[in-house]
């Protein structure tokens, strides 16, 4: 029997979701509702929510109490772990399981760190974002007065560190050395190395490509110099929509399990994010 | 309360074991056994099998028989699920969990394939492993006649192919020519690129670094040229050890739960390899 999937929010995501869906032989299409739509008409196994990131804990509360199980791609890291709290009651009362934070980062990437923290215990572990799109500091861009649409990339330097090169089209008023001082002392862009570039059409440098070159040099037991490094050059939304399909997968056999509740991506077996059966995938993939 | 962890078999591995022992707080030693030793003594919560891996299996049903969970890094990977067929029944039956196949490959890197597989399901992974020894490989140098001591180095050439060096001490009646001609008819080395070459001491190279570079370009959805690429430059052996460790963590966590049976390193959530609790390992690697 497939698993039947309803896409809440249309965007880059919503579409990325539908596109993975498709190509899933073991999930079926139950609906796309935009995120202002009624919910309550929706009949669905897992709801995928596509919404922006500060809708998500709103609507897996209201579908957790109707016992469809949620994924979502929450992406502000501090408030993972609280948004994790404020579900498993909910998912836990009405026999449901939550997938939380489960995109790329957080997501994929929180696997990959937290498989190198237990073969390497003792080190650091970089992560360095992009070339790419940044959507918090592209809407932070966006908010400043004079600015007709913006984007706010993220080039890597290394340790951690990145720069931004923020990319504005100006209101046909607007004083670009005006904008781009407000810019400067903005929160978002104060404290890194930001370059503001006037562009006549920030629509004509649409790219939704993005990756992440994430490195760790740690300890095994008490010998040091154990060095590794992952790497991604991808297609951001529909990487991340290939994940909430995964993870809508691993929602499912989690209930089975009735191990109801909310769960990070770091809390699940990998082989539950994959379609076939244990054998197969035991054979192919260990 | 401590995990105590018994070592079998005191080579590389298990001297490294011990070492990743003694750098876990959650972790105390319970004793070390060479692998003829008699076993009835042990008492452990987890034996660590640093045996030859075709003495695994029957370690492991031994000691799960006794209810000791059991955690190894067998590694012939066609055997895996097999080996996973055959404890399942054993540790389900005395109350104990065994984690297979827990290495890097198979084992960390098995981890790696699966969310790759997850996150872009069609497309293709290459592992490449090395520059590093083959221990199957110089095993099988070893047996050829008039060698005293060899050297078997896999090196990478993409794609999954890999190119033999084989260092060779011979005895010294032995002829170079001869030893050559056997050593590239052998099973093990007529399919690849092979070079043999003489060295008056395989002991002057000893060296346990090891790597792998895995690489998949996929699909997720119905986008295309998704890259993904994993790299590691290690010391096999410490690695070895501290995957073993880290599974030993798991297994007790997974017998907390009575989840009594046999797992590869796939079906187990990776939170579970970590120390520490839930919610710091959620706040600082997701």
């Amino acid at each position: 029997m497939k698993i039947r999937i309803a896409i809440i929010g249309y965007g880059n995501i919503g579409k990325a979701v539908e596109q993975a869906v498709l190509a899933a032989a073991d999930m079926q299409l139950a609906g796309i509702y935009h995120h202002n739509d009624n919910l309550d008409s929706i009949d669905a196994d897992v709801a995928a929510l596509c919404t922006p990131t500060r809708k998500v804990p709103a609507f897996a509360e209201k579908l957790l109490r109707r016992g469809i199980c949620t994924v979502d791609s929450f992406d502000i890291h501090g408030q993972i772990y609280d948004l994790r709290e404020q579900l498993t009651p909910v998912a836990q009362e009405h026999g449901a399981v939550s997938v939380i934070a489960a995109g790329w980062d957080p997501g994929s990437d929180s696997v990959v760190r937290a498989l190198l923290t237990a073969i390497a215990p003792k080190g650091i572990t970089y992560t360095n974002f992009g070339p790419g799109r940044s959507m918090g500091h592209t809407v932070a861009a966006k908010a400043i007065p004079g600015v007709k649409d913006a984007l706010s990339m993220t080039i890597p330097l290394g340790t951690g560190i990145h720069r931004r090169m923020v990319y504005v089209e100006l209101e046909d008023s607007a004083d670009f050395a005006t904008v781009e001082k407000q810019l400067l002392a903005d929160d978002y862009f104060a404290h890194d190395e930001t370059h503001v570039i006037p562009v006549p059409s920030v629509d004509a440098l649409n790219n939704v490509a993005h990756g992440v070159h994430l490195e760790r040099s740690g300890v095994s037991g008490d010998t040091h110099n154990q060095r590794f490094e992952f790497n991604m050059e991808i297609n951001n939304p529909a990487l991340t929509g290939q994940v909430l399909v995964a993870v809508a997968r691993a929602a499912m056999r989690i209930k089975e399990e009735s191990r109801y509740g909310a769960y990070t991506l770091i809390e699940i077996p990998p082989i539950f994010l994959l379609p076939g059966n244990t054998e197969n995938n035991i054979r192919n993939l260990v």
